[in-house]
């Protein structure tokens, strides 16, 4: 999406595939240590046969490495229950450009000991050193989890409902994603899903999951009463069954793949305040009228993190025009993010201006400067090109 | 305890006292944005009586600023539910060696873009620089909140315990500390605090706290019944009251001031694996023999912190010869941190090559020298002096 691993000019592809081995797991804590390779997919079985669950899930489980979900800082579907991997990597090892090797692998909860190196490395896109190895903190696997799939009549309806769910669902919450009636036209046209509730302008699905089935299902039977009840949602149904549920998901998680079909795509990842997350949809199918496809909003509305997607039959300079500047420029006024959890990568790093301050983009440069002073670490990412 | 804030030779004081407003709340979010001088209990107020907790809580919540508390990485008793700064904090504004406003003051949950430079400054006892805003994502506040303490008849049932209110407590499991026999004798004695329950070698305090009152209570009673009737426990008592819980916590949160009556205190704050805990303690029992008052273990269980405290009538250097660097040593063969919680400052920095290997200290020197090249933001702490 935006090139963080893609080799653009004169790079070296250094692949940690090998690297698959998981190093150990500890019971009691739920602490993993594992080699970076190892496919995030595998993990989740690794860790589940034993009673737990990986803190972070995104669609490209099956293929994505450890490593590479550490290094871009993976934000994905569990993100609003057990929060960013800044807090749940333990530690890390990483292979410095001089060949160091820094070995930061700590299984401790806490360590307040020096400088939290690790941190540097969460989210830097391999342009600080190579990942290695990670040990991360993973949460309990619960033993009841519920999907509600629900249609809205608006989006301030999705913003109430969301509201009203974190008050009746607490703890038990790990999910609130939302998409507009045309992410489900996508999905049930090009990839023929069906959808299993009355068509609406707006879908929520939201993600229970604890440790009692019988006291989850009475928190969401209340909520379900009281957003029928109130009209803030139309239609809904629930799923506990395992493929029900994993049917549901893939209405969510598959709108990527049925944009793919529907022509040239142009990909935006953005945080904005929940409140006006979906105005810059609007706007943007006013601005481009015709010349686009479909412009649609999906995303993970309990981070306040939008995805914005355009497309059009081709690639076209007029489209992307009235796209660039237009969409950061938007967010910036917000003081949103014109990357919520994608990163920078090739494509996205001239880009990084809108969202930090000068001051910051400078101390940024020092730090690649102090640990990669050649440059040869993901040359080209990341940090804009220098004027 | 470490002295991170204290002056030892030439240093100027700078005081945030007067920087103490609350710069905004958003109410959906829950994303409090403050002046570094803010007190943290003020803060609490300010967001409970908004339907929100903070994300930490510790005994010097009425005179701890916000600043300091990021600065220092601070843990505290929530550390358990909500994790660490590192997670929580959103964003910070700091004022670099050379003047610089570096405004990382963010208040999205999700923002990908270039480096997460304010991970630098949290833990750093404002050697990198000088925190002087910070924003902060808060929890909702959970609208019933319960206490356990209970006595077990040994260390191993305390952890069995903690295993399995894990299982069954879930989501709604906040707090799960432990203090040992000498303790409870330290506040009945020192603080004339009684004891709710039977004389025992170890008490557990356990909190929960959740979105349904009755269905938290439901868990804790079949938690207790398990943990009765399998002798792991042999006397306890609940607390749903605020004033009874309050009492609760106190029993544990007013060891320290205990302990400052007892004599002349020595203190480590370790991170262990938490099966080995408090062997360290029995084991320092016997090689200081009748040369120490008491030999006290409590702390943080469910997150592997150990808070280990020996008194002696005074001081006594062959106490500390004893202690140190014997207490180090067998934390650095358990892997374990040598400070959790409490920072490094200016007492403890010589003892940071105990967790941390020759690359990580150098890389940290090279990050204080490239942020603090003149040294003069709190010399003398954390870094160990040069040789």
């Amino acid at each position: 999406m935006v090139g963080g691993s893609v080799p653009v000019f004169d790079e070296v592809i250094l692949s940690t595939a090998l690297m698959n081995q998981v190093i150990s797991f500890h019971d009691m804590s739920g602490t993993l240590v594992c080699q970076a390779g190892c496919v995030l997919e595998d993990l989740s079985r690794h860790v589940e046969e034993r009673g737990f669950v990986m803190p972070l899930d995104l669609g490209a489980k099956g293929s994505c490495h450890i490593g590479g979900n550490v290094a871009t800082n993976a934000g994905g579907l569990r993100f609003l229950r057990y929060g960013s991997l800044h807090g749940t990597v333990l530690g890390l090892e990483a292979v410095l450009a001089d060949g160091t090797v820094l070995n930061c692998l700590s299984t401790l909860r806490k360590d307040n000991t020096g400088y939290d190196l690790k941190q540097l490395f969460i989210g830097s896109e391999g342009t600080l050193g190579v990942i290695t190895a990670v040990s991360i903190l993973c949460p309990p696997k619960p033993r009841a989890v519920s999907v509600a799939f629900l249609g809205c009549p608006g989006f301030s309806e999705v913003l109430q409902t969301f509201t009203t769910c974190k008050g009746l669902l607490g703890e038990i919450l790990s999910a609130y994603e939302f998409m507009d009636a045309e992410c489900m036209w996508l999905v049930t046209h090009h990839l023929r899903l069906a959808s299993p509730v009355q068509e609406s302008p707006f879908y929520v699905l939201i993600e229970t999951s604890g440790s009692r089935a019988g006291h989850d299902a009475e928190k969401l039977n209340d909520f379900l009463e009281q957003v029928l009840s109130s009209g803030l949602v139309t239609d809904g149904t629930v799923a506990t069954d395992h493929l029900k549920v994993k049917a549901l998901w893939a209405l969510r998680e598959r709108i990527s793949e049925a944009l793919s079909r529907d022509g040239y795509v142009y990909k935006y990842d953005l945080s904005l305040p929940t409140e006006r997350l979906y105005d810059l949809v609007t706007d943007l199918r006013v601005r481009l009228g015709p010349r686009a496809k479909h412009v649609v909003g999906y995303g993970h509305l309990g981070d306040g993190n939008l995805h914005l997607n355009v497309t059009s039959e081709a690639f076209s300079p007029s489209v992307l025009g009235t796209l660039e500047p237009y969409v950061y420029e938007w967010t910036a006024e917000q003081r949103g993010s014109v990357s919520a959890e994608h990163g920078l990568g090739f494509k996205k790093r001239g880009v990084l201006g809108y969202s930090k301050p000068p001051e910051a983009l400078r101390l940024m440069r020092q730090l690649k400067a102090l640990l990669d002073p050649k440059g040869i670490l993901n040359p080209y990412k990341t940090l804009p090109a220098q004027a």
